[in-house]
């Protein structure tokens, strides 16, 4: 390791109990966008820690929460530009916390705390790693920005008109996304892209109340008009039949499939975290990577009609929804997946369907070849003594796209925070210390070596 | 009308206040059997009014609630038995009674209270019938008998046994069921069969816990394949798939389907009643009045998996269920029926389904002409002005067949006392007062009149 780095990373160390301290106090500020709660608070909480260490920053409002905007010059006049969000999920069901989930616990080797691993340890690791920078180095060596959303936990409904309104400010020779993390094995992984999505809810009604029963004879039941429906999306082999729906799904390059053969899928230990008794169409090992990382879903996130209690109540429903999420792989295109399924709806008959959309994004997906993708590969080994793994796409959906397509960026996962077991979205949500300030030294790493990189 | 009748009529209705309050008396002892709630207290209040009346009364202990059963011996050797029970629905939605359901309010010209209408009217209609018949004429003509059960509104599950135990005892003539109705012109009508059910609950289960949605590339989701399933079940021209469901289907008969015709079925008041958009297969008129006589079914009473709440979330749900429930009709047997299903399931490769059965009893149909029927139908325009419309199958379904089967009895749904808007199993169930009177004319009629028939 160079002696800047070395230095740097010492420094890091003999600082990380003040590190742990601020990610703690932005922790234990509630901030939760589907509820309404801590919104103004955090984001004037987190701007104030951003002047405090030199940043230049806003609140930029417009529809929806604000998003927090900051920069500060480098000795280069170019710009690394980081995305993250400072609204975190609800901590419903409250009862199922061991600690309190906005007093930031710490256990062992954790903190535990609602939104600590999803994401405002990782946005707290890039500020502590831009501190320690400059106060040990007094100037960066290349400018840094900072776009921080409030509303990434209920889909991002407003980022589009953000980005969009700063386009010009924005502006900057590569982007991070929100972070990497690690897998069962503890090894480091990220990502160079991510799903699109495309959320639509089915609802059908057939009568103003719910009937006994003998009535099925007469009055639809919507239940039965939504089994049938639904059983014109996808077949028993997972073939997803809305005509034209994988028309513009690009084929994984050779370059994609070799970087999945690196990483090792453990399914075992997937098996016995979810309980999981049989795999997909029995699919095993690669075939189980692959598919996670490469295919589009047409999934059905849930299904309701009539009497759903215990025991036996004979009714006919007056009314049966299913909430159907779909997974879009580059080159797919929201807005043309829906339009699709609306006319395979009409080809095959189905009429009075309402269809509520609940939001939607492009997939994106960067060259791992890129100056931001080598400079994060390359420095990951220095931070956690092994190079992370890079996943072509992540399975998971993220509006990465506005980056890619609107500004025109390359863009990668980020330093690797959260474990399997860091319980995301979950009670007890926590991570390991250790790996925060691991990030710390990544970031730094980054920060410090993206310029040298031709 | 004989003078024997005409002095009776002219007796209920001189005492109409004093069986109104012991209607009301009745109604105010909670008696809800899913709850457990004034069973015991109930069965014993009804007893003691059996006996005051002069009914020779006891509590018959088997599983299960007891049964409440009377006799009263009359000029000749013979016996009616009436089946009613004692037991009535939840009350919930409470906040949606005008008037605490168990104050037997009267309002206007009705009274309302859980069970008035099912069956606690009828019941005391019946008792109240022979009271007035031994108070005016100090025998009864021909002797009664009294099945009382305390389990109807959760499915019966042990009247079988009940039944079988008590065969010497419940010898009589002919049988009267718990009640007929009145359609939405007023008419009275009543029912020769009841229709049989079979109510299971299919689940299925893929893994310990739901997962993230990405994860639906991999792990199976249980709602697609009970999508998948129900499809198999039955197509959307509303035929059941089952292989052998109809095979013992009984055509109805010429006369059955005459005794349809008289009947009026106003489709425009069931429309605006149920807020039914299109009745199903575009049926009308007497088409759909055959549909829910005569058609067993195959329905879905309720299907549930993964997130239901408001607006996203993303989820592979870990286990989904459906409650089907078939009608059966003469003379499919729910026995054959679950094999042929289990059958069904089997070939059409699902495997890992678990079927909770919830009950089920077989049909029942009686005969026009038996005597039962011919006196309930010859007096009934005695007590309304009119003659009840007969339909050979209720589209309901009850617990009739051990009645029929097990006893060999003849068996007629009886004296027509709620109407459409009396809101059975719902908030704010009524009955008009004057029907009630009406019916206590009816059953007295009913009494004074089979011996006379030839």
């Amino acid at each position: 390791m160079s002696e800047d780095l070395r230095k740097l990373f010492d420094y890091i160390e003999r600082n990380s109990n003040s590190y742990v301290e601020e990610l703690r106090r932005f922790c234990k500020q509630e901030s939760i966008s589907a509820q309404k709660k801590g919104i103004e608070e955090c984001s004037e909480l987190l701007l104030n820690m951003m002047k405090d260490i030199g940043i230049k920053g806003e609140r930029i409002r417009g529809k929806g929460n604000p998003v927090v905007y900051g920069e500060i010059k480098g000795k280069k006049d170019d710009y690394i530009l980081f995305y993250n969000h400072y609204d975190v999920q609800p901590i419903e069901p409250l009862e199922e916390w061991v600690y309190e989930p906005f007093s930031a616990e710490i256990r062992d080797d954790r903190i535990y705390a609602r939104g600590v691993a999803d994401n405002k340890g990782n946005l707290m690791a890039r500020l502590m790693a831009l501190k320690s920078i400059l106060e040990l180095y007094k100037e960066l060596p290349i400018g840094l920005k900072f776009f921080i959303e409030g509303e990434e936990e209920v889909g991002s409904p407003n980022l589009r008109s953000y980005v969009e309104s700063m386009k010009e400010k924005l502006r900057a020779k590569g982007c991070v996304w929100e972070g990497g993390d690690k897998d069962v094995r503890g090894m480091p992984q990220t990502y160079l892209g991510a799903k699109g999505i495309l959320y639509v809810e089915l609802r059908i009604n057939t009568a103003g109340i719910d009937q006994h029963s003998m009535y099925s004879t007469i009055i639809p039941n919507p239940a039965w008009k939504l089994v049938w429906l639904l059983n014109t999306l996808k077949d028993d082999k997972e073939n997803i039949l809305i005509e034209g729906f994988y028309d513009d799904v690009l084929k994984p390059t050779e370059e994609e499939s070799r970087m999945l053969e690196e990483i090792e899928f453990n399914e075992e230990e997937y098996r016995r975290n979810f309980g999981v008794k049989n795999y997909l169409l029995n699919r095993k090992g690669l075939e189980l990577l692959k598919a996670l990382v490469f295919n589009p879903t047409c999934n059905i996130s849930g299904i309701e009609a009539g009497y759903t209690g215990k025991g036996s109540k004979t009714v006919n429903p007056s009314w049966a929804m299913a909430k159907v999420d779909f997974r879009l792989v580059p080159k797919q295109k929201p807005e043309d997946i829906l339009g699709k399924l609306k006319a395979h709806l009409k080809r095959k008959g189905f009429k009075d369907i309402e269809i509520i959309e609940h939001g939607y994004y492009a997939p994106a997906k960067s060259s791992i070849n890129s100056r931001i993708a080598r400079v994060t590969i390359e420095t990951s080994k220095l931070a956690y003594g092994q190079t992370c793994k890079v996943l072509p796409i992540t399975p998971g959906a993220g509006p990465m796209c506005y980056f890619t397509d609107l500004l025109d960026l390359d863009v990668i996962g980020g330093e690797c925070l959260g474990r399997p077991d860091s319980k995301i979205h979950a009670p007890n949500e926590n991570i390991v210390i250790k790996d925060y300030i691991d990030c710390i030294k990544h970031v730094s790493a980054i920060i410090m070596r993206f310029s040298a990189l031709s």
